[in-house]
């Protein structure tokens, strides 16, 4: 008989039991599990519902089945749903009676809030670990080609000249906002929610500030039947785990588009890279590709969930099982992704000629021209269509700005004068950019001993 | 070294081996994978490539692959990657050199396309024959209550009577819908892909042909480019059974909600439900709820794999490897729902007394009574009026429409006559409903009949 | 010719100049685009490019062109793309040459950032007061029924008693986590964009400090790569409504459902609820049904925009025109929706009868039994196998558990005593919940008074 | 009062109106409504309920009503709710008491049904024929330049060499399986609900086979509680549009990139493109973007519909009403996008020189070398190995594969001969390709041709 089987008239039908049993994905969150039980043994203790030696009898127990799981030697079965039944049906088998006596005023709604939260503040304070990681990557990196200077991209075609460093930290500051988003995905989950029962809490005097403390919570869930059926804490670290993989994504593109060979800016080593089965000279990123494609998949997990609770009525309904999965994968996947991203970063081979190369072609140094003619008095508008008019004329002469002689220049505008070429030039026009956030080398440079300040705080 | 590493200055790092390899998902492949490989080879003894002899030792030598991965005697590693490169290197490990052989103008681009189609056409075939399972249960339930009515309903809200068997057919009819859906899924992922190559075929002579007819698939693929990338099959299956799933979902609310206390028109049997750890009185329909739940889930697989597709540069990317788990899930779970929902039509207990009981409330004869008024010669927006007049009298004295005595309704309006009665009998509603397709007891068992014939041929 | 025209050899093709004006959507943003550039003239005139007259001169003509929208008496043309170059063509019509220096420095890139986060502050802040006010009805209603118990359903099934304020304020936390989303939505969004150029800064000095403080911002946007296509913010917004929809569509659902004739737990007053046109009985909770359906959209919102950003190459793609819609739609539903639902709680009437009529089947005292036991000393889980059995003799006698003589309890259990009647009284149950966030009474009000200190804060 | 106000006691909240009306997205489907509404008077005579005057009258009126809406005399409001209830109203308002009879057994449950199906068909009909152009222009390009070959690639980097009409076709046969998912969501919607009424069909004897024949439809739907709430033919329509837009997403990147500077394997021309305010020297690829960008949205559209229908209770529902704007989005962003796409198509200019040189270096032709190896006896996965050290070799040296000397080649095999250029010679290699489907020039001239039958017939 089931533990819940009193008024069945009938046994389970075993196709039900493979259809709703969760022990396949639930039982990774046994340790929970287990942890949350011992603590609520010693509560019960406390309020005088188990005896000190009952106590001990089941905390032991508990500890062995922990134990027998850790070591495989624990027999999971569809019959029994879920870890929450494995565990107690165990327990009983070991200690008989007793062991009868944990579940009182306790439900397994309040039990998978428990497991899921106390694991989901586990992984994602490793998740975070991991983010540092990376960004600290992404620092030294960028400080490590402080000199360099790169095109920038809008619309995929050359815009204006950046240092490298300025676009590495780009990335970062994207992870800067991600890891936000995590800690307080972490402060969400942090609410205990023991003593709420099914929905209604219980007649029990269940000692839940004694719960939260010992098991490490830093405030109560504050309302029985919202607390059976609140997921918001899985939909916050789904989301916050999407935006992650999302400019994990776009940092990957780029990755990938720079490693090209007609782009040459980046090439990764061939320990990060693999093969193809068929065409003896690929070298294929990969993994960078394979992050971009989870991306896909972590969105569709957020999605998952919010679907699955749009229009749930009241409380717990067995839909909300399905909440698992979805959230083991995103975690899963960002862990993984941004520890690749890091090998990645850390990889990263910097061609310095051939970005220095592309920073010749492209007419990458028209706005700083146009803003050159406004610094001697032209309106801006006007400005911008003489530098493009400028611009026609080069395309068809085949040939760039700095090509063009002073008075060609002066044929265009009399504003023009000889220190219109250190306007031209990559250097001077990194080095002229004084605004907070510009694309500048010193501007780079600081916010890089900034966030190294952050990073280790 | 990696069979694709000649060019390679390192090995792979095993993070990246890890974070690559798909062979966790992808073995489940294997007996298709070993199939078009046996094919293949056969093939390449027709153009010449492999003698009889090297043909027969390869061909025996996958077979016995075969099965050491049934028995559970092969060996998988991340190192290896793929279903395609685990299946060669055994090969090479058995019989050598000719082992090497088999991979000629073959790519593992064109072999997982094929080992996918191969898969879900047999998956797909399975899937119909358990949703005409399924629809033939439907007819049956139909068939067995025929001479019952029910209200139907409109925004959760009592709106006409029907007969069961009509609403049963409601259901039939999306099912039969999805049938067609399926079934052009199938016909989707019947094109052979084998000898297109990474993405541009082969200067090999590789005979489509011969591997088409020998693989059972009714046509070749088109273009070796498009056959690279081509996932529209997996598309097309994945929204076949998206679109299933939310009809079972409309179903399990339905049956969800009909068979509360409340409503009392429907009892599932206690093999289908389950009880609570806490709360011994309730016996829950957890498996409707978790067809509904896992709705969401493969939903999102769909969204899932247009997601990854979006934007995917020319040909093969290794994004493309995350189209398997979405696909496995959604078979999975919509093979399972339907056989379910199958086990819940069977055992569905009509409770005749409660559904009879509520066809006496709420006004459900309220639309008849107006198209009596017009068949009286009353315009219709008027006898709609009329009729709501009529009732908020019945509101303020709290009696039904059937109530009325006949002067009291000819204050309303002089049209109304003794023959009134009969238009708010329920039996005589349902069966002066003449149009096709609508809500009448002779329309039922005439659509039941045709329905038993489309489904057994 | 386009303010962007110069080097172009010949006209946009139309097709395209329709494919890609945004000015339908974005011209809802003019306000801001008008304020932003007024801030923009001053900081100018601060640096020196602006003289005072010049300056003044620019403020005015654009204050005019607000006017001039406002009135209706702008003219719009998909020509002129969007709503920054509408104004700026504009200015120089009315003021010529002057209004060609305002884009000094400026690109659209940042100017639509600044309009969406000013937009977005402003609306998120209306629809936390909007929120607010549900909140507070919310509260109102569970303060005016405070001594109301009702049945309180998991799975849609009886599951225990549950004071109805209780179960208000299942709800009003939910509400409540919403709040402090959409507080993080908005600082999210308080960073000042402007004086990053297109993607690079600018070599012109921009005085970033003085547009911050003057256009109301609490810090400056840090890097100006991230700043031309970090949309963090618009994802925030709308992830937080697509929760508070999802908590929204869960409410409507429990309202649809508790508003059936068949439960008659609440019902709305004729002018929250719509008709039939062909049915004349009809009383439709069509609002409610609509914030659930309109819930499937803005989750979908979200999506969109995750999916968009998905891959993105670095900095501005044209693909992030396409934020706004979603954007724009998601506040707008939000918006409404909370205040429909708040119109929804006011006017929802209580049925007193029907509620305490509910409690009197189905065992819903069923698990306070099994606690009786377990303060007696019997094993929970045996309790609960006990009660379980009685509940199967109740069953078959058609009977409630409160029928039951005490002799007949103690045939079952020689713990049984008088005593137990208590155990199964609503109101007693109710007050021997003791556990905070349990449902009691005392709990509810207890709460309802805290709360109302937060609201007012 | 409202049309279906009788029985209610009070009127309407205003904000219940605005929030519930449709008028505003619906009123686009009037001239459907009408010829609905026209055909069903026709049928109201043919059964008696209306004399052939009145419905002269009636027909009559509805001309004069559509006329009105089309010169934009009608007037909207939102108390109206929506398309059909103002037609009716405005009826009623022009002939009196006759329009009160056009109702008759008529629902806007069927009304709406019958509305988008017409105007699905009409619109789907239209996106076909813009995408067989489209399917043309691209045969077109193909043919023009049927003697030039490019770099195939793989994971973004060059993998073998491909006709450009080869990589041309790719697109096409994506776009043919479109083009027969859109018929097949044509006959999806090609079924008559009119005579189903809100969800019962009606006592009124109403003629669906004359209206079936009369509205052009090709069947009569099957079940009156089906018809009701199905939506499948709008899932399939914008199923279609989905998986289309992928297709066009994944081109316009190709696009985009190809002919980036770094590529410079295309160019669009500058009618085609767009500048940018502030960089002077700025032609981006909006439209293309936004095409990817938009993909976003109809994805988004899609989901937006599973998840509205998603656990909807039997038959109508409010929710259903928010299938309208999704459905209409997608439709208009699928048709301009690809009729942008044809002119980007037919604008597109190709970088004869510049493909030319990709072919010269990435070690293009080392499958083939492979393949050379294997025909002169060597194992494939060996030849894979060599071919792989001596392009080591090349890398050591920065030299290709085609400068190697035959005894340099010999020296890593005796198995080279003089032969071996010839299979390194782009152009042989495209004509040493057999296989249907393989990247040869002769298979895709054939291929055009019986392209160019398929979209004539």
């Amino acid at each position: 008989m089931k533990p819940w089987g009193g008024r069945f008239l009938e046994p389970t039908d075993p196709q039900i039991e493979d259809f709703t049993a969760s022990i396949e994905i639930d039982k990774r969150l046994f340790a929970y599990d287990i942890m949350g039980s011992i603590a609520y043994a010693e509560m019960l203790e406390r309020i005088g519902i188990l005896s000190e030696a009952e106590r001990k009898k089941i905390v032991k127990a508990l500890e062995e089945i922990k134990e027998e799981i850790e070591t495989g030697r624990f027999k999971f079965s569809n019959e029994l749903e879920d870890i929450h039944m494995h565990v107690e049906r165990r327990l009983v088998e070991k200690i008989g009676e007793t062991g009868n006596k944990l579940h009182t005023g306790r439900s397994r709604n309040e039990q998978i809030s428990l497991d899921v939260r106390m694991f989901l503040k586990d992984e994602l304070r490793e998740i975070e670990c991991e983010l540092v990681r990376l960004m600290g990557s992404i620092l030294e990196k960028a400080e490590k080609y402080k000199d360099l200077s790169m095109p920038g991209y809008t619309h995929m075609r050359k815009a204006q000249i950046v240092p490298f460093g300025h676009y590495m930290l780009s990335f970062y500051y994207m992870f800067k906002r991600d890891r936000e988003r995590i800690k307080l995905a972490i402060s969400q989950a942090d609410a205990m929610p023991l003593g709420t029962g099914a929905l209604a809490g219980s007649t029990i005097p269940i000692d839940r500030e004694y719960l939260r403390e010992r098991l490490g919570f830093s405030r109560l869930t504050e309302n029985s039947m919202d607390t059976a059926s609140d997921r918001d804490f899985v939909l916050d670290a789904t989301y916050a785990l999407s935006v992650l993989m999302v400019h994990l994504s776009r940092l990957s593109e780029d990755l990938i588009i720079f490693s090209t060979e007609e782009f040459s800016f980046f090439r990764l080593p061939d320990r990060l890279l693999t093969g193809s089965s068929l065409m003896p000279h690929k070298k294929n990123p990969d993994a960078l590709e394979l992050i971009r494609g989870r991306t896909a998949r972590v969105i569709s997990d957020l999605f998952s969930l919010l679907v699955l609770l749009k229009a749930l009525p009241s409380t717990y309904n067995r839909d909300l099982q399905e909440d698992k999965e979805p959230l083991f994968h995103a975690l899963s996947v960002a862990k993984s992704s941004i520890s690749i991203m890091r090998l990645c970063i850390e990889g990263l081979e910097i061609n310095r000629e051939g970005i220095e190369n592309a920073l010749k072609t492209g007419y990458i140094e028209a706005t700083e021209l146009a803003e050159y003619l406004v610094l001697k008095g032209l309106p801006f508008r006007e400005a911008h269509r003489l530098v493009g008019t400028i611009i026609k004329e080069c395309d068809r002469r085949k040939i760039s700005l700095k090509d063009l002689q002073i008075n060609e220049l002066k044929s265009f505008s009399s504003l023009f004068d000889e220190d219109v070429y250190e306007f031209m030039d990559p250097l001077m026009i990194v080095k002229k950019r004084m605004t907070y956030g510009g694309a500048s080398y010193d501007g780079v440079v600081k916010q890089i001993e900034e966030e190294r300040v952050y990073l280790s705080s």
